[in-house]
């Protein structure tokens, strides 16, 4: 039995831990009895206590049979020695939901369990957790409520956050399959529970929620795998708590941590929400409805206001609430009284009946990919009627369809027979819309080149061999200049002059106007010191700009003056590299200027990209309209762009060095783009 | 007794419409009567039919005693005739619920009903309503379900909306003084019922849902009245599907229908929100909690990852998750155990006690403006034990604390303790600190200058002598500069120059460079036929740049070229005005191009406003912070700046023709400001 299969379906379990009333043993087998587990349980403490059934024992030492799993709530002080006496036994997993380990400071007390563990090839979960629970195993080791059977895994770090979830799954009847609390995840974390859940027959919907991850890589492996077997609906909180990092590029300050996590998040094709209410709400969709094809959705109401709301919904969060077709409004004209409006949402109004919900779902419903069927009834109005309406509707139309019937006091049995029909019911026509979003957003993403991107490599995949950067001090910009041309991103033409008259002989050979700037490894941020001189054009000017520029690199390692021809028309942007503590190399795009820095337009991800996710990275920033044609400009080259983009992406993980890398800026032409400026922030650190 | 009086307190009604079973007369009667009016009822019917214990008539002419108000259910051909008889026998105001009026295009019979009731002074509620209700007089002549009694008055234009309300109200024991649904509103509209429901001792809280109003000035005058006494929560449906206007002004593209509401609603100090949870939870946070005097916010859990959930929304409401005091660290120290942390969220862990959430709360309360109380149990927990804590430690704090008491099925005890406490439990962390934001944002609403800007004058008030714009075509630029400066907007030098000659000698006068510009009415996009000429630096350029816009000119009424001296330096902005078709004038204030053209970064705020109001506006605008000395420039004056838009947004009450007006560029120097262009449009039509 493998080590997750002897967590998640042993056959036998010990609990270990004192079983005198009212203490964590003693609830922990209360629980595991009512939830009729199967398999057979010993409980294991000094005194050889057991509990109702379950027999006692001093020690596992005596058990002639192999001890699948053990679940230890005793001291933390015991714990080490508890996993060195279940190693030796054979026990082959352990959930340690005694705390007092690294969360209070305790750092060695949770090395010495995680090194018995490993000693004996245990599976660790926890320290500090509140449990698990194998709904198809009748099997519920943990202290928090008991869940429904059902098909929604839930995987938190947060113990707290994890009984939440499960009493909230009682409360609306929402399934789960397994439930994973792992605490301080000394051993097992997310990512081997998201493997693990990805070959689950039992799931069909992963919840997962996160403060941080382990390794930011190894994480979006597993999620990746896991998304593209089953949605996830991922909570990261920590959102606004999280420090500034110091950083030495323009563009490290814009990769903030969170942001990663969300870019992370999205490349590899997992829903990112913000509450438990809208995770459960999403799971609940996802398991009760096919995915939309895409996002126009329709609204069939007897209630006017509270279909107005949930149209504004919608549109905000990206639903299309499209007009249907004329072919489809001719047809509702034959049926529906003169008074309904034919525009979406189609208002029934308070007459409507069983047969208008059901013709109208049946007459729209292919022209549309997602649904939602309102009603708001009053004790006179037939509420059953209008469900069964929905229901025949929708039956067989293999459309998302979810409803909002209202209020439960009246709506209760309508609820129960949409529910029995595979038609959700939300408590409010926004919550209903927002998850049709929701489901609409990952159907997209998977439909849309999956694995883009982020599957043409991690970093850690070492495929590509890893190669130096020149020199081995701060890379000057000649430098960085040839080294981007090698790397197939285009440079202006530049010479190195070493005295006035070299320089006056650059200008000539590159053409007026030129750009001067002083080279110097002990100057990083050359315009801050006056080190770069625009527009020089003529000899006269290139030759007091080369003083200047001598004088400004007076003692500090003056390797000579850059030329180039000034560029002229495009637009500037700023491509970057950056490195994030968890997620390593990160590729970021923006306008440059105040578009990045005031008002943070920027787009993210973890790197590399391909060309399309460079393409989309191009288009999520709002004042790329520049870049389109806006205000009567020639459109620039985003396709080149976008290769742009992605070969800078790929820098990172070819040259390990790269800490940080601000391409600034670059100027996109309607034929081409040119970087005319970089940064490179070297690092002898490599991940 | 006065009209709304006999709606809402009316010591006889007559019901009229169909008794027989299964009607909608028969219904309101079940529902009137199971409310226990202890008034008077008669039905009224051509059969003369009762109900019950309600005798029946064929007409309100035999009765002796006056009938206060009439709740009429009779078919829509009829209502015409029954307000004719009500009016004659003396009823004092009517409920309509019968549909069949405008909503389905008859505007004639909304007339007819609307004359008849004019004619004999009865206050109208309707066609096509849901009914009203007041709880403290067991009056419930609606089919909805009866609310429970409380102090929260909810006033909706949809019927469905407001019984959705309704219900929910019963579920979470949300307490509602008095209910009307206007559906319609032919008679009565949301304007007057907050301007009596200003008035009303039994609520404490307003709860308005709108799509439209009728009149915007007399709608912000009656909401701003209600918002000095008591908060008002409004629900602005129709965000998304309003369609543009046609619009001649720059600004008039940029002031969308959705955002005027906004910025009406938030001028008159009430709260919008978007969806009807985030309403019951916010009049349930106004009803419970005294009203916080900032964002301080404090979190004390015993759940960590709910609690960092928690923190991470209220900072995104606008709270601020402040550390405790040193001092305030300190006395924790002393009794908490030392695993616990001491930045907000204070987490107690699961081991939090009774002593520990009430000591926490004592000593941190002083130095917060609001708190959040955490729990989230399992079986073997003493919840009630910590709500207890929570209980004591808020107890004579005066500061507003709600609770996240979870899971209902264990913590329901608890949650009904805090409750009767004045601590309102909310389903979630989120959903409690988005009400204590909402709360704060209320408060500071009604601290920071009451009435400010709005208060200054409406327009309607008629105190300003009201001007005609000078002669009586469209306005030049040069008739708009002259205009301008009278009404204290600064404005460049300038010259109109009628030959070349006059124009050398203007820029002599003015000194270079200069501007020139084609004058002709016929001409109001200048830029877009090459009608702008910049950097003319000497003699041959103005006298090249006079001819040139001068064939421009020809044959389109040419009155000349404007000269003015180039500025230069300075930021570049966009004041302007649009009309709304619900509120009139409206002032704008943005960066301009691409700024407002693509990043919609601008604020807005009906007109007039004051210095102070438009100061907000220029803060509010993302890009502004280029004013305020970003990227080591010097910073902008802001001070000018906001005198010119609150005088900016006097014109359109002084000058009723004003229609739109674009100031764009505006020059924001470091010691002024300058308008560099101006557009008016005018139109003969003067609201």
């Amino acid at each position: 039995m493998k080590g997750l299969e002897a967590l998640f379906s042993p056959h036998r379990v010990a609990l270990i831990g004192s079983m005198s009333p009212g203490k964590l043993g003693a609830e922990l087998a209360k629980q595991i009895l009512a939830g009729k587990f199967a398999g057979e349980l010993l409980a294991v403490n000094p005194k050889g206590e057991g509990w109702e059934s379950i027999p006692g024992r001093t020690s596992l030492s005596q058990e002639s049979h192999p001890v699948d799993l053990a679940v230890i709530v005793s001291p933390s002080s015991s714990v080490a020695g508890v996993l060195e006496d279940c190693g030796q036994a054979g026990v082959r997993a352990a959930v340690v939901i005694t705390s007092g380990f690294s969360e209070i400071g305790n750092r060695a007390g949770e090395e010495e369990i995680l090194r018995a563990a490993r000693k004996h090839g245990i599976c660790l979960v926890g320290p500090n957790c509140a449990g698990i629970a194998n709904t198809h195993w009748n099997f519920f080791p943990t202290l928090e409520l008991r869940p429904p059977q059902g098909s929604v895994a839930l995987v938190s770090q947060s113990g707290a956050l994890g009984g939440a979830v499960l009493a909230r799954s009682r409360e609306i009847g929402l399934g789960i399959s397994k439930f994973v609390s792992y605490g301080n995840g000394a051993g097992l974390s997310e990512a081997d529970f998201l493997e693990y859940l990805s070959g689950d027959p039992q799931t069909r919907v992963v919840a997962l929620y996160i403060e941080s991850v382990r390794d930011g890589r190894r994480f979006m492996h597993a999620l990746r795998g896991c998304c593209q077997v089953n949605p996830v609906v991922v909570i990261k909180a920590g959102r606004t708590s999280v420090g500034k990092r110091a950083t030495a590029s323009h563009t490290g300050s814009m990769a903030g941590s969170d942001e990663v996590y969300s870019a992370a998040i999205r490349q590899c094709g997992a829903i990112r929400v913000r509450t438990v209410e809208e995770m459960m709400d999403l799971c609940s969709g996802f398991v009760s409805m096919p995915l939309p094809a895409g996002r126009r959705f329709l609204i069939v109401t007897n209630s006017g206001g509270p279909g107005v709301l949930a149209a504004d919904w919608a549109e905000e969060q990206g639903l299309e609430v499209a007009q249907p077709s004329e072919a489809g409004q001719a047809a509702l004209r034959e049926f529906l009284p003169a008074h309904c409006a034919l525009k979406n949402p189609i208002d029934l109004t308070v007459e409507g009946t069983r047969e208008g919900f059901r013709r109208t779902l049946e007459t729209l419903l292919p022209e549309y990919d997602s649904a939602l069927a309102m009603n708001v009834s009053t004790p006179y109005l037939d509420s059953l009627g209008l469900a069964q309406g929905v229901i025949e509707g929708a039956s067989g139309s293999g459309k998302a369809v979810a409803a909002n019937f209202l209020p439960a006091e009246i709506a209760g049995e309508s609820v129960e027979a949409l529910k029995q029909a595979g038609i959700p019911n939300y408590e409010s026509g926004e919550r209903a819309a927002a998850v049709l979003a929701g489901m609409a957003r990952y159907a997209g993403l998977r439909a849309t080149r999956p694995g883009a991107g982020f599957a043409s490599g991690t970093g850690a995949s070492g495929d590509e061999p890893r190669m130096s950067l020149p020199g081995d001090g701060p890379l000057t910009e000649p430098e960085a200049m040839a080294w981007l041309s090698e790397n197939g991103v285009r440079v202006p033409d530049f010479r190195l002059a070493h005295n006035a008259d070299q320089a006056v002989q650059a200008c000539r050979e590159l053409g007026w106007p030129v750009v001067m700037k002083v080279v110097s490894p002990q100057i990083l941020h050359k315009s801050d010191v006056g080190g770069v001189v625009l527009g020089i054009r003529d000899e006269g000017g290139a030759r007091e700009a080369f003083h200047r520029l001598e004088k400004i690199g007076r003692d500090k390692d003056f390797r000579g003056v850059l030329v180039t021809a000034q560029l002229q028309g495009g637009r500037e942007v700023l491509v970057g590299l950056s490195r994030d503590a968890q997620f390593g190399p990160v590729v970021v795009f923006g306008l440059g200027g105040i578009y990045t820095e005031i008002l943070k337009d920027v787009s993210l991800r973890t790197a590399p990209v391909d060309d399309s996710e460079a393409m989309q990275m191009i288009r999520e920033v709002r004042s790329s309209k520049l870049l389109m044609g806006a205000r009567g400009e020639p459109p620039g080259d985003i396709r080149a762009l976008a290769v742009l983009i992605s070969r800078v992406s790929q820098l990172p993980l070819r040259y390990p060095e790269v800490a940080e890398l601000d391409l600034n800026p670059v100027f996109v032409f309607s034929d081409g783009v040119v970087a005319a400026d970089a940064r490179v922030i070297r690092t002898p650190f490599i991940r």
